[in-house]
């Protein structure tokens, strides 16, 4: 109580939330996994006050946990069970600064939406190409937090590659500022990417400048059947080559999933193909000409022709393509109406995913008898959602016992591979072991290190990333 | 000598250098604007070599300074005078470990130059796009340790968004390694950034897998009259909107650089359009598609109706593409013969290019009556080399005692346009009050206490981005 009277006096009475059931929502991640308490939940409207709350909680040794829209797949955002942390939500410091369409940048603060971002370029002729399942809730500062990824990071890249400044508070308070659309600037470490990615423990960003793109105004949409994983990986290699870069997407689908979508979400309409064991989903786009559908289709004739392709549906129009789409997004929802799963987000060399998915298939068939493997995802960039789903007659408690041995065999296997046990979810409070037992002894310590040095009282996002 | 033969037992005695001749080279930056000296130059041929010396030199606090191609401009290479220092050669870690075309990657250690790695990428029908004047001599390492430029960085980025993973030696000798061809890995925090770009004084990288791009097979090229700067900003949105963003480069050249690279530079050719106060040399690229000529084209004509372009020529030859790029990359050189210059890096955002050049050229006039102002560059990029260059007749000490007064009000100027006093250069020693001068106190504590925690005792490359 004496916190929140101190925190009214110094971020003003409308920015601290202390009632039980206000501040339930910020208790607990959206999936339900966490559960935590904490002192009180501040909503500050600007920067300046988020320096104050710092400086202030840095004094004090009270912990502060940074929070976006919530949609963390690893309790990323969910404060301890103790009751000593202040949950920081960044939702009312949600302005668009600029919208500088000449430098094809765009300023906006940590609290606005993903969707609120795509929808100021695209008003300014421009493309913000980051494209996430939870784009109308997940935050910008979530986004930069997590170092968030998609389904066009093939072509754009990360969040991280599609940020030019930040401006973030360290943790007694300081405010590093550099939001103007600098192309190049070599002038000392590299700040901005040491936090982005770094889930709120070394700063609280809270606004950053974003590169944006001309905006793509020919589109080239196609399902595809594939005889296997190799053939995707080969297609790939041929369509980045045929379009010069201008492939979007390219995203693998196997059977499975296709059936269970068609199965459980009604207005999804099955693509008029012969059957096969593994489907892909490919889109080239182009800012200005309309050859772009010429080009996929004479790429698709040569992958053909090479036997990486067996039947091939170009969407003819905009509804066509909005289907494809919800074909490919529909799959996490399908799963979950088919019951239980157990989920990895994993990542190797995308020439080592037809290995990943052999010997992960054999794996998973082998230790998991009540289960059903379920992998797909962006094959374009090596990223796999690898999950495992409960057989509808299967034993419940059976399959939830599966969950441990199966996660350790799954990323034994990706270490082997020189993979990632988390491509884009991050490590939150979920994967504090995982990265314990797989980061190198080099990585760790320089990482505790940095940690030390710039939160040397451990009030930043304490028990995530790094115990 | 103590030091030496402790060296020689530690690395082998070939690894060694010490005669004054021999290690001559090692002690002078290629400009010759700094001269130190050393205990010893070391040259170890294996990552394992590299750790056992920053083991041992952690121990006995001896400074150790990487020493890569040597063509730093900011004396970021050479030893301090005081003799203590050990120069860590890596010219003999120069091997292509693996060129991996189907995952578009390249493993390459830190003493391959340049050139080895695009010849290796090349013969592998893929594509390194870093590319600079020194490519033949400058080496990987030194190009990770500056984050180094060039002319394609408005494509492709910088070296830092061309590297997927790095392998280096922290400075207690613990080698970090992550030299997959990963495309996501969300793990832990960006060690590989904030090693890139910090001039060998948070560790010293040894090897890093390299991203690769689809070959280039048809490229377009045009040598633009235009009637301002500002055309040239509104020409390169038009041409990045009307290719797709397949828009390789955009340089801006003044006519008097023109001028002085036809005086000057025997092999150039003059191209046949009307005189003009400045010129646009622009390339447009495709691995594919032939149809990127007619792209141009059209593109240009749209430019000449909006006023944007006057005159044009479009390369019809290899020829003909290399004499354009001749004359832009002969700037330099036809600069040096034409006596002394005053050289600045800046960068600024891309839109504000017209009034960096417009106040900085009233500027220098005014400052500098015995100069005469070239201004050139990556307009694509923002970053100008913006240079003032002696007059024929004037006094070389009157117009020497120009460049302290000179750089401050450019520098100043360029921190009031939210840009950067060093675009792609660093800071090396040449820089440091710079960098005190125009860093924010935020940013300098983080980046102070982000050395002294990864390199407590301070042998890193001393005296460089940080005194």
């Amino acid at each position: 109580v004496e916190i929140a009277a101190r925190l009214r006096e110094l971020l003003g009475p409308d920015a601290v939330l202390t009632e039980a059931d206000v501040i339930a929502p910020y208790l607990t991640d959206y999936r339900g996994n966490y559960r935590g308490a904490a002192a009180a939940v501040v909503q500050p409207d600007q920067t300046a006050s988020v320096s104050k709350l710092l400086a202030w909680c840095n004094e004090h040794r009270i912990p502060v946990v940074p929070h976006g829209g919530n949609t963390s797949y690893c309790g990323g955002a969910t404060p301890s069970e103790d009751g000593k942390s202040i949950v920081l939500s960044l939702h009312k410091l949600n302005r668009i600064r600029q919208v500088d369409s000449a430098n094809f940048a765009i300023v906006a603060e940590a609290g606005c939406t993903l969707a609120t971002v795509q929808t100021a370029a695209t008003e300014a002729a421009r493309f913000f190409p980051l494209s996430l399942g939870s784009e109308g809730s997940c935050q910008i500062g979530g986004n930069l937090a997590t170092n968030a990824g998609g389904t066009a990071v093939l072509r754009y890249g990360m969040m991280r590659d599609l940020t030019l400044g930040i401006e973030a508070v360290l943790a007694d308070g300081a405010v590093y500022s550099q939001l103007a659309p600098l192309r190049k600037d070599n002038t000392g470490y590299d700040l901005k990417n040491l936090l982005i990615g770094s889930e709120g423990t070394l700063g609280v960003i809270t606004a950053a400048c974003l590169r944006l793109f001309p905006a793509p105004r020919h589109i080239a949409t196609a399902w595809l059947a594939l005889p296997s994983p190799a053939a995707a990986i080969a297609l790939l290699a041929l369509l980045r080559e045929a379009s010069a870069d201008r492939l979007s997407s390219c995203e693998l689908v196997p059977r499975v999933a296709l059936e269970l979508v068609c199965t459980h979400i009604s207005q999804a309409r099955e693509p008029q193909l012969a059957p096969s064991p593994w489907y892909a989903l490919v889109e080239l786009s182009d800012s200005h000409s309309d050859a772009i559908q010429g080009t996929l289709t004479n790429a698709l004739a040569t992958a053909m022709q090479q036997g990486l392709v067996t039947d091939v549906v170009i969407a003819q129009s905009v509804a066509q393509r909005d289907n494809l789409w919800l074909i490919r997004e529909s799959v996490p929802e399908a799963q979950r109406r088919a019951g239980a799963s157990l989920k990895h987000d994993l990542a190797v060399p995308v020439a080592r995913i037809p290995e990943l998915l052999a010997r992960g298939t054999a794996l998973a068939e082998q230790l998991v008898p009540e289960g059903f493997v379920i992998a797909y995802g962006h094959v374009g960039d090596g990223n796999l959602h690898f999950n495992v789903n409960q057989r509808q007659d299967a034993d419940a408690e059976e399959f939830k016992a599966c969950e441990a041995p199966l996660k350790r065999v799954l990323h034994d296997l990706v270490a082997e591979l020189q993979g990632s046990f988390s491509a884009e979810h991050g490590i939150g409070q979920l994967k504090l072991g995982e990265l314990e037992r797989y980061a190198s002894a080099a990585k760790l310590q320089a990482m505790r290190q940095i940690k030390q040095a710039l939160d040397p009282n451990g009030i930043l996002n304490p028990g995530k990333v790094l115990r």
